[in-house]
């Protein structure tokens, strides 16, 4: 992969002199960009191209070159590849577009250059990319029409028309970039790989990408935990409506969908997520230039009211505080402002402030121990100094190791201050409400990186007698496992179950009802009914044997008016339990992410209301007890009105042996435990009723 | 208040030559900006000011000036103010500060002035304000250093300092004011004053307004409706967290605060709420160039994948929805454009797209009668010429009544093409999300103008018996109605009550309880015990006589432990209501805007999921069935998991019957009908308990 950011000599395959080609655009930027090594254009029609001599084929390099930039005519492009392979290049970048995203032979296209490619242990980036750019070796193998500026932040996307974009965006704000990467189809080369190059990067310290998905989910998830640690990730994933159409048949899967995957998996690895482009800008502008807070306390020091209560309205809003200054530091503000100032936050220095007060106020503020960070708001009046403003507040803020915020309004007006403040790593925002999203969400990764370490318990359990029961009922030819097989598993798993007997005939019912005692409940137990109470073939709070005849009866006639006789295995006696608070926690196995854990209360508030959370598994307890605290019912589970409260700690222990269950068994593609009846506080939980769906 | 905006003359009392003085600025502003009437310094200590004679004061003018400019010290105003209404003169614009907001001396002169302005009827703007400007006139009567562009917006602000910084950000963005008012501290004229005139200035098609509160809550309700019939009103509301500390002793009053009846207020009347100042200007630019959408249909076209996908999902999350095109518009797509391009919404035009291809495109598209309006989204890739593309856009969209909207990208690698989107009254945004967020906020404007005419049903109701139990209770020294007194309101109002008789004694008791039927329930009724719950002052299901003794001695004796015994009137005996769902229904009288109705399920929902809704009464039907709408368990209403439904029309008309009886009798200070059980369809729903009570 260093091949591609550092290389020694790179080869241009496709360079043209012909201007407005992609072939002599590459080229030109190349070698406008500064780079040190040697520079080989590649083509049988020239002798030379932009004065460098020109050779007609890979093979017939001085040289093998660290890097081919590869530019020839789609079709041409494995042959190019073939020879980058025989001379053993270590990396290309292919630009050349026609690839899988331009239909059927183009995917045919792509299948085989991948194989070309792992052939030749070559790593490639693209195919269909703008190429990609590292400021600091430096070196701009794109066709990009502008040059990234130099900076700390590395930025890959998987669109490439984006990557102009941001180009030009950037440009205008004024945020550099140490590398710049194009992915294109990720046919080889894809975000994770990058993600490991980037942490290596001593340049690079934030890391921003736009993704339409990622190609290995759980690569991905341990690369961006890894990374995320010393550089914060922070991803803007587009394709939310690509829900797709896969057919679900749980509750769990009816309610997760990719969106809910992502969301789980970026706050598992610590990626921040970019609500918008826009975001995504200002993200990288806050992280690149001020270290993010330590604490939710916010000053705010303004020369206007309106601004200063938008700026609390927003903070309110956001979730982070309005600092609460020490009694030193609103006595020194009073004594140093004039009485009409307010000297509690925000901190308002008046409309006639000029730069001084500015300075005292910042140089008060911001050492104040209640304060993580500091937001000088400023609009220009009468007797505003703008420049000096920013001068003064530059200096005050030098070496504060807290996240120091400007918002200095008007435009126009206070362009003259950009300059200063950028000079000294100050970005300014031009409103109060950007920089509160900004400083939000670099609270977000401090409070990532605070988490405490994750612990995964694993309990004891019965793995063997999981894999026979599953082993059996694929034998069968089935995927979804009858109520007591599902029983069965989670019992395997130590999952408290409601004692249940099956009855094959009435006589056994009745006796399996004497066992158990009364009251009992009876269901119908058949391999094609799942949906047992749809089909009248539940019958509860049966009191005596009089009462269990007639429900007996009752069952099995309603059965046999849905499925044949012989599929009929009998009925399920089942302990009849006390008034319990009902939650449904499943799981359903997402594409990339793999097993997505639900959790929610059962009933209506999952039907009706949706009110569930999700997390991936395996989960430590902190994120099951996470998971139930997300809840906006979860206040029912603690004991609204006077009731007591649930036994959450057993919740939490069934959510985790849930969690191993899913971990250790791939194969179960989708499972629901509605309702868990949880009793009150130290009486535990019972899986009532289970369904478990195999991938076939 | 049309002297404001076009006077014939103006007086600027308080002109100075002195650079930088406020005196000089005004003056400056008036002349530069080509006012076309006569302008009168006025300042005691010179012969002229900028080479216009000076007047020693307003007696001395030659005539009555249409405007007075005032920006003399504090202390001064208040004579030049009774000079000016000696003189007669219409309107007054008072700069200087130092009034209301800078303390009791300060809040004192407010009021004299108010008293002067008041005694003379002349109209004052400010003071403590930076003026007004009016560019058709043209008059810039600001001391701002930059004058508002001429444009069809008209802005005013709570806050002089938002003036300056929106003056300098529309400069940049080349957003253009018919007039821009600064109000100061509101002392006589008031937003509602601006609105009214804003009506009636042809030059203004969009008003936009930053303010912290309303003077007159219920004339900004009228103002508001009337003007935004024909002008969309834009209001960003700040001072979110001012909720303030009333004590409020109802659910309702808990529930709601000054944020939900600002939110219930802009609903009422249509005012768009806008969320940040970005967004109040994304706003004004969509408003003030483009016809807002008739239909919630976007059709997209874009030169790259990513864009349209970022466009789609922000469709999506808004509310709008990605147009379906007519196979007559994908054909003619199909057959005009290259075979890898996408003939679907988001249209796909491809990354080689020249300015025909767009053309094709937007000229396809826009007409789709599927459509109502187009996003054209252009990233600037290696073939892309912005320019022509821009005028290709420009020149097809010219004349169609359906809103387009361009997101050119690539910040300064599109800046060329802005002008010429400008010049076709075509905004463009530098992100796909920030032009959908203007979209759907000017979709709810349609919305809201497509809303049927607001009818208010009046029931006959017993008015006069309300009137006497309140004079009752007040005559009593109480604020608070006791239940049985709340039942009596409600029953005048035609709303069923459970019922109930009091009994004073034991022998009473019995006798209610054979009159009413088995089973029955009592409560406690004392005018000190208002939460009769928790002093263990209700049983319910008392089946039979005895029962019932062991109930009138239980609930007696626990209330004697609470309150004296001369103050427990007896017990109330109520029938048993049938199992049902439960609402609370009630109102809390917000300081501006009056009643503020609440709904929400009762219990739980409303205490542990929070999940209600508000609406300012009186409500027509459609917003009171809105209202239930509106809650997330409304689908419990509708009978969720095979359960019948409520009888929702006996709601919906309970809601109506409480809007009157709280709009009827404005002493009404708050009331929670808790529950209101509501029975199957066709049922009906009774009122069970009912707290009012009164304003002192």
């Amino acid at each position: 992969m260093e091949a591609f950011f550092r290389p020694r000599s790179v080869a241009v395959v496709g360079a043209s002199e012909k201007p407005g080609k992609v072939g002599r655009v590459v080229l030109e930027n190349i070698l406008r960009s500064g780079f040190p090594g040697r520079v080989y254009p590649v083509n049988p029609n020239h002798d030379t191209v932009l004065d460098l001599t020109c050779y007609a084929s890979v093979s017939d390099l001085p040289e093998a070159p660290d890097l081919a930039v590869i530019i020839v005519p789609a079709p041409l492009v494995r042959g190019v590849l073939e020879e980058c392979g025989t001379r053993a290049v270590p990396a290309a970048v292919v630009i050349t577009a026609g690839f899988k995203e331009s239909g059927r032979e183009g995917y045919r296209r792509e299948i085989e250059l991948r194989e070309t490619a792992r052939r030749y242990g070559i790593r490639v980036l693209g195919p269909n990319c703008l190429g990609l750019a590292d400021t600091s070796t430096p070196l701009n193998a794109t066709f990009a029409t502008r040059a990234p500026l130099p900076g700390n932040v590395a930025f890959m996307s998987q669109s490439g028309a984006l990557c102009t974009a941001v180009l030009g965006w950037s440009e205008e704000n004024h945020l550099g970039f140490s590398r710049f990467i194009s992915l294109g189809n990720k046919m080889d080369v894809d975000e994770s790989d990058v993600l490991e190059e980037l942490e290596k990067d001593a340049n690079t310290s934030v890391i921003a990408a736009y993704l339409e998905g990622v190609q290995d989910g759980e690569r991905f998830l341990e690369a961006a935990a890894r990374v995320g640690r010393s550089k914060p990730v922070i991803v803007l994933k587009a394709g939310v409506t690509q829900a797709g159409a896969r057919a679900v048949s749980s509750h769990t899967g009816t309610l997760a969908g990719s969106e809910k995957a992502y969301n789980a998996a970026f706050r598992r690895c610590g990626a921040l997520r970019a609500e918008t482009v826009e975001d995504l800008f200002m993200l990288c502008r806050g992280f690149s230039t001020q270290p993010p807070p330590r604490g939710p306390r916010v000053g705010v020091i303004t020369n206007a009211g309106g601004p200063g209560i938008i700026a609390s309205d927003a903070l309110e809003r956001s979730g982070l505080v309005l600092a609460s200054l020490s009694e030193e530091t609103t006595a020194a503000l009073r004594s140093g402002l004039p009485e009409a100032a307010s000297v509690y936050n925000p901190v308002d220095v008046l409309g006639d402030a000029g730069p001084e007060r500015y300075r005292l106020a910042v140089s008060r503020v911001l050492p104040d121990p209640g304060v993580d960070a500091l937001l000088v708001i400023l609009t220009p009046q009468a007797m505003t100094e703008v420049e000096e403003t920013a001068r003064a507040v530059a200096e005050e803020a030098r070496g504060a190791e807290k996240t120091v915020f400007t918002v200095f309004m008007g435009g126009a007006e206070s362009a003259c201050a950009e300059e200063i403040l950028r000079e000294a790593g100050i970005p300014n925002f031009q409103f109060p409400e950007e920089a509160v999203r900004t400083l939000r969400a670099m609270r977000e990764y401090t409070e990532y990186l605070s988490r405490p370490h994750r612990t995964i318990v694993r309990f004891d359990v019965e793995r063997g007698k999981v894999r026979e029961t599953f082993d059996s009922v694929l034998a069968q030819g089935r995927k979804e496992l009858v109520e007591v097989e599902a029983r069965e598993v989670l019992a395997a798993y130590g999952l408290p179950v409601a004692r249940t007997l099956l009855a094959t005939n009435l006589e056994e019912c009745i006796r399996a009802a004497r066992e158990i005692g009364y009251p009992v409940v009876v269901k119908i137990a058949s391999p094609l009914i799942l949906h047992k109470t749809e089909v009248g073939g539940v019958v509860v709070g049966i009191r005596d044997t009089d009462e269990l005849i007639n429900a007996y009866e009752a069952v099995t006639s309603a059965a046999r008016k849905f499925v044949p006789e012989t599929s009929i295995w009998g009925v399920l006696v089942q302990e009849m339990l006390p008034p319990s608070r009902e939650l449904i926690v499943g799981m359903s196995r997402d594409a990339q992410f793999g097993p997505l854990l639900m959790i929610g209360l059962g009933g209506i508030y999952v039907e009706v209301l949706g009110d569930v959370s999700f997390r991936l598994a395996p989960v430590s307890e902190e994120e099951a007890l996470e998971m139930l605290r997300e809840l906006k019912s979860y206040g029912l589970l603690k004991g609204a009105r006077g009731e007591r409260a649930a036994d959450i700690d057993a919740v939490v222990e069934s959510i985790l042996r849930i969690s191993q269950l899913v971990t250790d068994f791939p194969e179960i593609a989708e499972m629901d435990i509605n309702p868990l009846r949880v009793l009150e506080e130290g009486k535990g939980c019972l899986a009532a009723d289970a369904r478990i769906v195999l991938k076939e």
